[in-house]
């Protein structure tokens, strides 16, 4: 599907649409659903088993989205976190002059001068998208974060944060007094991020309000031990940056033991890159061929990053491959700028006493919206009889619905049956309205893995399927009768969450 | 416990503290720990548990929290969301006129006229609570939204939108289309929502970013039956403006028959009114002597609500009752608001053809932050030997928490239950640091209802205790040997947030 007809079919399913849509909306803002919410919640809820799964020591905290302004002094963001904005000297409209340029240089513009985009948006011969013209001013820097005034009288300017890693960082001091006072020491964030977006596009990839799951993981360069045992024969599909310098592109299959061998990559970072993947392919469920970990060369990543692999998965809709998350080693700059930006020494004295440390710092990120299109785009699928959107069945925002056949004869039964499901910690969703057949293709299309039905014999004692429904799979269509006693284990084992498997000790006695 | 004292113990145990802390913080501003941020999800699915589920026809959705000024025109906010502000003429600080005056003058001030308000200061001899000066100026209306400017150029107007509810209103038409085209239905929203206070205090009470949790029904005032008769008998704690006009503010047991006959409240008010009351006593497990139904006079309550009941608690760190949420009649005030501001017609077709109909607003309001700054006020209790939060199982960051007595010894099998656990759907959290006491002291701090320790009979194939654990309930301390198959229906059924019971029609055949 196109990006339009994808949107349509969202907004029309109820899944998402624009913010203040009866006022026309507003760029780069965007309402979830019923269905929308729930599949968010439940992406993030899967993110936080993945990720915050892989260590006792990782945590989740829930900070606020406003930072007063010395935080993002210094952060870097009150000087850097610009785009160059090019105005048209015709319609006065203003655009992004990377975007502008995207077409002839993929590899994107950092690090270039204004005088440098200027002319090559000349030697181009770029036009204004909006009129036309070619009379066009050179960059100037945007400035992407929202700023906000706190109290009354002058106040004191702060700004809606531009990601919510700075919140981790921040929490460094107390998540050690509330740890076990050791490294490493992982802090996650879900939540809101704003940016200024110039030229808001591609629905939920460039919005200027956004959900992102962020795991900072504070540690000791010298001693970050990681089980790279339970992934060494895993293969990822990157692509070096090494290999793009001689123009090749693909995703060659390389195991961890390879990565972190003649690859040189540390074992504590090829050991996250494996459960990124992981969870790109087994949490989501994205196709292997369709995942790639993208490794940024010295001149695309920020200079505070020692080694970034971003995760880009090939979506149909957006014409490519596409960033979802990434993986940044980020060394000790973070703690650095804000141990001088506070004045407050961030350092911990290392556990051999051989003097202080300033912890380094490993992100992983990922864009919820992002990976609730992608999710989209490369889920729903129809044919000439039904349109099937085939989640995970850990991600789906219902995982069973319950169907009486006859409302009046069957809906009690039913009514009592979704209730039990919700008891038992099951998403079940009764579902009384239409003939069966619509039911099931709401469900289909809203991605529903099970459908529970109740009918004649379910109420029959004279029946022998009497006290059994029949289960409906999503995917395959198979139906079968079995009871309540019998679903309810089926169900539960399906909608859990994924957690990495970390290595466990020889267990005695089996609980 | 003074606020103080309770606001150092959270700080202490990582439950929140001030956001950008190691900067010195920013008033009105809290970041939520671990526990905090585990605790106030938990609160946030008890409430979308009890009120999404009072009705198949209430859904969740997630908007953004940027809205648009047109949005903030129509709702009158733009004009009307201030409050009077004071400047001290000696040292230039501000302050709210009524938090000045709320000791002499506890009804508050709302409607009178910054000269009424200036009169009243002069008359109470009010001093500025900075520096005692009594140079203070005539109260001028301080704006509370922040605004944001969105886009490049000179931008667009918006603001952090200053309640959840907005963000509802405006998803009407889309959810109509969505749902069945029936009312009622439900748009719920649990969310941030802004408000630049001029002087944040009592911490989670006056914040400056806090999550509200809203409910709002969309009826038909001519048809909205409940089942009344489920409530019917509930006595609630009211306290009626009529009888507050005689002195007599203590709350009146009064059942929901009785508000609905000779208390003249509309059935499908006093319904959700018992169901509110509910949510405080069964879900959050305020005593029922903390709680009251507070219901606003026409002086007090907007103009546009026609009923208003707020739910106070009775808190001893804050001095007294305080409003934790409210339940408003909002007629049809909102969505006219709204088809005049967008100029799209918001009426629906009465299902009599009748004619057409602006549907009438229902709006159910919590505040999250608020709710778990009670459930710590009235929770947690200190004695001799321990200090124990009382958190309800459904609400606790954790449900059960998992020792090895001896990690060695017992540290695999231990683990292999906490990962059965969380593979069952459980909150499990494996602690195997320090003596068994300190574990379950830390435990019984952090409000996780059960314990599970592994000790050297668990795993000795020779002792008759073989395969079982010992659980250890945190309130009575009492102890009992089962094996995890026993016990893991115990911790699911505990741990499930409650749902309103509402009328099950005779089933046949049990499920």
């Amino acid at each position: 599907m196109k990006i339009d007809e994808l949107y349509a079919l969202l907004r029309r399913r109820g899944v998402l649409w624009p913010t203040a849509e009866i006022y026309g909306g507003t760029q780069g803002l965007y309402d979830y659903g019923p269905l929308g919410a729930q599949l968010k919640r439940q992406i993030e809820e899967a993110w936080r088993a993945w990720f915050v799964g892989l260590s006792e020591d990782y945590y989740t905290i829930e900070p606020a989205e406003i930072l007063p302004e010395a935080v993002v002094r210094a952060s870097g963001h009150l000087e850097n976190f610009t785009d160059p904005e090019v105005s048209c000297g015709t319609c006065h409209k203003n655009f992004r002059a990377d975007t502008m340029l995207e077409a002839t240089r993929p590899e994107g513009i950092d690090g270039l001068s204004p005088e440098q985009i200027a002319e090559l948006l000349t030697a181009n011969k770029a036009k204004c998208p909006s009129c036309g013209s070619t009379n066009l001013s050179v960059p100037t820097p945007f400035h992407l974060m929202f700023g906000v005034t706190l109290g009354a009288g002058e106040g004191e300017q702060a700004y809606l944060r531009p990601e919510t890693a700075q919140s981790s960082y921040l929490a460094f001091p107390r998540m050690w007094e509330v740890g076990r006072k050791a490294l490493p020491l992982g802090v996650a964030v879900v939540g809101k991020a704003y940016r200024n977006e110039i030229a808001p596009r591609q629905v939920l990839f460039r919005m200027r309000a956004f959900t992102q799951a962020e795991l900072q993981v504070f540690f000791d360069p010298a001693n970050f031990p990681v089980p790279l045992e339970t992934v060494a024969s895993l293969e990822l599909p990157v692509v070096r940056a090494a290999q793009r310098e001689g123009g090749d592109e693909s995703p060659v299959p390389t195991s961890v033991a390879a990565l972190v061998g003649d690859g040189h990559l540390p074992e504590f970072y090829a050991f996250h890159l494996a459960h990124t993947y992981r969870f790109y392919r087994d949490v989501l469920g994205v196709p292997s061929d369709r995942i790639r970990l993208w490794e940024k060369n010295d001149r695309e990543r920020a200079f505070y990053n020692r080694i970034q692999f971003d995760v880009e998965v090939r979506l149909d809709s957006l014409g490519g491959f596409k960033e979802i998350g990434a993986l940044h080693y980020r060394g000790d700059y973070d703690l650095n700028r804000h141990s001088v930006g506070s004045t407050e020494d961030l350092s911990i004295a290392k556990p051999d006493g051989s003097g202080r440390l300033v912890p380094h710092v490993l992100e992983m990120t990922f864009g919820v919206d992002r990976a609730l299109w992608a999710l989209a785009d490369l889920g729903i699928a129809s044919d000439a009889e039904r349109t099937v959107w085939h989640l995970p069945t850990s991600l789906a925002p219902m995982t069973v619905g319950v169907y009486p056949l006859i409302r009046k004869a069957h809906g009690a039964f039913a009514r009592s049956l979704a209730d039990r499901l919700l008891r038992e910690g099951i998403r079940a969703d009764l579902d009384s309205a239409g003939t069966i057949g619509k039911r099931y293709a709401r469900a289909d299309e809203a991605g529903t893995p099970f459908g529970v039905t109740i009918d004649g014999a379910t109420v029959d004692p004279a029946s022998p399927d009497h006290g059994t429904v029949t289960l409906r799979e999503r995917d395959s269509r198979a139906q079968r009768r079995l009871r309540p006693d019998d679903l309810i284990p089926v169900l539960r084992a399906a909608q859990q969450p994924q957690r990495p498997e970390l290595p466990e000790p020889v267990v005695t006695g089996a609980p």
